[in-house]
């Protein structure tokens, strides 16, 4: 299961970047448009970025294609969650039969919506509707144990390069992850805080609604597993490995081979988040095709934005998971590449540019 | 022209509160959606707060009214804007051609787009297409008169009034007033220094961009200004009259007529601000029928919202004006509405509930 040395893995193979011929022809034309140079702010700058990635002069993200990957976690059984690991299954369903807050949007957005099961306590049979590829029953309790074996890292990743390869095989200009996994706030702090350094205190918070004592609780969990695990928190790969789950995995390797792929990706909060700075690490080429979504309301994420100097779209205090954070910018991006390909130049419109301009 | 004393004058008459009852219906509903309590954020007041608008447990903005009120500034000859003067009038002509930023995005919402011309210097002439209502070719320059006299503030009034009853009579779920006029930032600046006893300093930009010495010499005319009317400056709307604008004005009375007739209204940037600040002077019971849209790329509109103790939805740095960062969040509001009315409830999805919740 280890790759040959002489081989680097796929996830490292690399990124062509974004057309930078491209990106200059975008930027010209944002010049020309009417309106005052840069009054469209971030709108702008996300029309030029996905211009030049997808090399085209009229950009477009129509075709969304949206993954949820649901995984469970061996932690939740030291009491980190608000919630019951049951409803990791019980969402799987929701999802499916359209009544999720993910589900709801991608409707809204004609988007493609799958659900992958990376491993679910509750259940092994297969849900219907959903993608069945359990790498296990759950990740093992990372307080003493490492949450995946190397090879159970490796599977979790390739499920998230599979669900790349059916995004482009239907043909979508737009990527987008999400995840679904009771304990995976826990999960996801603990790789932040061991990738970035950060004091536990700094990044621990409710998730989906612990109380104080909660958070408390999940902070000690958190703090005595990286000083359990310390000597082998060497690298992303390591940390992802040990401190991780098959969900945040899945994310990882999706961001990596959808940037591999020249597939723009919307990256949701705080959890994948995690999984987009792990992939960050492990292939610094990708970061051009990545769009940060929101700036959500675990208290953490907003300092590891600004740690990894990462700028984001918006604020609108979700965390809720699912996809759904990103999904919700789908129609800004939109409208950016809107207002790009169908504004009036103002040549065009015959209308004065700037004074002295 | 003056109104009677003894009879208020419109833009006084109450303001009905939204429905308590059905705020209270939205917001337990919202805790029964399958997600965490409070999960989706600023989605879930939106949605709250439009059922309660809209007194309907279904919320819905599909049919949004855009009215673009345009008006020309005496200011300007004073050298504070970095566009000519014709661009307001070249700019309404774009409005109608389908090729201006808000022409773009009322396309793309399948939204009702409208231009008002409330005085124009260039033309005196109706332009194709334009509803043209010139109080005067411009507004006086407010260095050393008065912008406007009562009987011309009273009629930029009614015009913004006449814009809500076309949008009401359209069958409008959500009204959206754009502004256009060179100049412009300089008179919204005049007007929320003076209105909320700021630094000019503190408030004043580069609007649709000065350089560091055209923002000194803005600031300089405005100082001027305010010194020179201090005296008259002792209420909203006189603050409106000696330094506002006729579109400014417009947007105030369409503020108000809009919350009388129980229309929501986005409000978008800096100085569609200062026109809802003194649309609240002038009738507080409006406040909660007002979405403010954005924080703006403009430097003082931050400081101006959190001096109000605004929340704003999104912050993209725009700074365009013509309505475009208010119809930009529209999708936003429209999801808020579909997460409410189509999420499934715990019970339906059969998905567990918060432990010991």
């Amino acid at each position: 299961m280890n790759s040959d040395n002489s081989t680097p893995p796929w996830w490292r193979a690399p990124v062509q970047p974004p057309c930078a011929t491209m990106k200059q022809t975008a930027t010209e034309r944002q010049l020309q448009l009417t309106k005052p140079p840069g009054a469209l702010g971030k709108m702008e700058q996300i029309a030029v970025q996905l211009a030049a990635i997808q090399n085209n002069p009229q950009p477009s993200v129509e075709a969304v294609y949206i993954t949820v990957f649901a995984g469970d976690h061996g932690i939740v059984e030291e009491g980190v969650s608000a919630f019951p690991q049951t409803v990791t299954v019980e969402m799987q369903r929701n999802f499916i039969a359209g009544g999720a807050a993910i589900s709801v949007i991608a409707r809204h957005l004609d988007a493609q919506l799958e659900v992958v099961n990376t491993g679910t306590h509750a259940i092994t049979e297969q849900l219907p509707g959903v993608l069945h590829e359990p790498v296990a029953l759950q990740t093992n309790s990372f307080l003493r144990q490492e949450a995946m074996t190397e090879a159970q890292w490796q599977q979790a990743m390739s499920i998230g390069k599979s669900a790349v390869a059916r995004a482009c095989a239907a043909q979508a200009d737009l990527f987008i992850g999400g995840e679904m996994g009771i304990g995976n706030t826990t999960s996801a702090t603990a790789i932040l805080c061991s990738l970035c350094d950060k004091p536990v205190t700094d990044i621990a918070g409710p998730g989906t609604g612990l109380d104080q004592q909660g958070v408390a609780r999940k902070i000690d969990i958190i703090r005595q597993a990286i000083e359990f695990h310390q000597a082998n928190l060497t690298n992303a790969e390591s940390i992802a490995r040990i401190l991780g789950g098959f969900e945040i995995t899945s994310l990882t390797g999706a961001y990596i081979a959808a940037a591999q792929n020249k597939l723009p990706v919307v990256v949701d909060g705080f959890i994948c988040t995690a999984a987009a700075a792990i992939a960050l690490q492990l292939n610094p080429g990708i970061a051009p095709y990545l769009f940060f979504s929101h700036s959500s309301a675990e208290p953490g994420h907003r300092a590891i934005l600004e740690h990894l100097g990462i700028d984001f779209i918006m604020d609108l205090n979700l965390r809720l998971g699912e996809g759904s954070g990103a999904a919700t910018v789908v129609p800004l991006l939109r409208l950016a590449c809107a207002l790009h390909n169908e504004m009036a130049t103002f040549a065009e419109a015959a209308v004065s540019a700037k004074l002295g301009g």
